[in-house]
């Protein structure tokens, strides 16, 4: 008798892969099949043996997967997909399009709801687990302020943005948070920083040839929304050294409140991480946020969650007594 | 009508005060009474009007006081008060005699689930936001260390070790993490590290007129489970320097684990505090977990909890709907 959690993934791109790869190091979950709305016979998993459907057989599987983990974009898929598969499953997302997620919320809720599931809407680490680090702190601080800094990483976002640039062949854009405004928060000080204090863009960009380098780097700096309102440095490089230092996917950050008590006694609570690869870091969040999702269900607690809704033992393959012995 | 949580507070040391002070920053809870061993008539309050009564008047209170907060020591106050008073109110604690939890753990549990109360366990940031970041981190990066550093703070236990020194006047106790220790850590190296290699011991020492010197330090240095294990410095200061340097009771930490995803992806997860007062922070944290204590009781989760039981939201004033908003 098997009595594993059956995980589903649904989209196979880095997200997927990397939920793929965290299962393996879950010792009661297990990978029972893939969705995509590729050819599957096109697909070879690169860790495991299980099965390569269509999106389109998600229905089959109704019974048969208890937490489906959907690993497609916030920005056109997860709309469609999250509340629509959450009337057959129950399913943990990392949707972050922040605007848009109340509306997401109140429709995977209903979805849930009807069909007496349960989903865990936008995991991850921001939204995520930077989310969770504000509430606990904020909380427990009343009287402080909590700075968010992200980086250093890649924003996929930006990166975006830079290819689109006329004479553009590649790009990639970190975002680096500025030393010296992490340090004054640490200290206490509290200071009042603008969107160009707290962050610096760098952007590497390999130019099509013959392309106007100057016009270029202008019209980067001068993006609205995305670049104008930072310090932007951009590098041009070739494409072997594009290839050769920037295809890796790290990012991180720090959330960080400093508060005070009585006779102004400060204190400082950070959340910092690190991370090598973004992709396959959120899919460790998402897969351990799919054993919350399936412990809500066993208890009938149906409908959306966020992270804030989670019992952290919820996380955990141990049981509540191994876990004081262990851990508290 | 006051629709505010009333709280009470069990002892009125160093931390029942910093429990009354950081009341005062919550808008949705209200101090009602103090309880002490001493003669209440002998006890001004230091920010509020709230009653001063004597522990023995507790039983009077039933049904006045929403969450009492317990503010004794878990050497001897707690293991009897704790069970004793959980069957009359919901409760929180300190606990942190770790090895004695798990029996602490059952006696509170089965008095609140007797009297239909829940009490909140083992709250503060060690035993606390430590071990829920311990296991945080744990679930999401199963296959990593977990390191855990404590200070630059005071350790009362060292320091009253020092104190029962013969010809020691009066001392306190610093525990300093190491830098290089930590350093090798957050460059995911997942060092093996022994005592003497995480901690640093600085001891700041009165003697007594006379006394010799020599013999304290050694006697100090030298001290099983508290020291012999450490690197250990002793500094002779007068009263005066003792008192002018050395009254505050800083603290703080780290929790760091360094994980791995495929590929060798390297991940690492810190979570630090630098606390001006051990105590006024521990206070906050637990009148935060009053809060989730109320709300458990509300939805009649009766018995004891500990971090690892509370979702997050709870620990707020805000609604589900303002967190996802605000903070998601």
């Amino acid at each position: 008798m098997n009595s594993k959690i059956n995980v589903g993934i649904v989209g196979y791109g880095n997200l997927g892969k990397g939920v793929e790869a965290s299962l393996l190091s879950q010792p009661d979950m297990e990978l029972k099949a893939v969705f995509t709305r590729r050819d599957p016979s096109k697909i070879t998993l690169e860790n495991s043996d299980a099965k390569v459907e269509s999106v389109n057989q998600l229905k089959e599987y109704i019974g048969k997967i208890d937490v489906m983990i959907l690993c497609g974009g916030s920005m056109s898929d997860l709309p469609e997909q999250g509340p629509q598969i959450a009337q057959m499953f129950n399913t943990v997302d990392s949707f972050d399009t922040h605007a848009r997620i109340p509306e997401y919320f109140s429709a995977v809720d209903k979805a849930a709801r009807d069909a007496k599931r349960t989903s865990i809407i936008s995991i991850g680490w921001d939204p995520g687990l930077f989310s969770l680090n504000r509430l606990l702190a904020e909380a427990i601080l009343p009287d402080g302020e909590t700075y968010t800094f992200w980086g250093k990483g890649v924003s996929q976002g930006h990166s975006d943005a830079i290819r689109r640039v006329k004479g553009v062949k590649a790009g990639v854009q970190y975002t680096i948070p500025k030393e010296k405004a992490i340090e004054a928060v640490r200290r206490g000080e509290n200071p009042h920083l603008t969107t160009r204090e707290k962050h610096f863009r760098q952007c590497f960009v390999v130019p099509e040839e013959g392309a106007d380098l100057n016009r270029i780097e202008q019209e980067i700096k001068n993006m609205p929304h995305y670049f104008a309102d930072y310090d932007t440095e951009v590098i041009f490089i070739s494409e072997d050294e594009l290839r050769a230092k920037h295809s890796k996917i790290p990012h991180g950050g720090f959330v960080i409140r400093s508060g005070r008590t009585k006779e102004a006694h400060k204190h400082i609570i950070e959340y910092s991480l690190k991370l090598d690869s973004n992709p396959e870091f959120t899919a460790s969040v998402l897969v351990a946020y799919a054993r919350a999702a399936y412990r809500f269900y066993r208890q009938e607690q149906y409908g959306a969650k966020t992270i804030f809704d989670v019992p952290p033992a919820y996380l955990s393959p141990l049981t509540g007594e191994e876990l004081r012995v262990r851990l508290l």
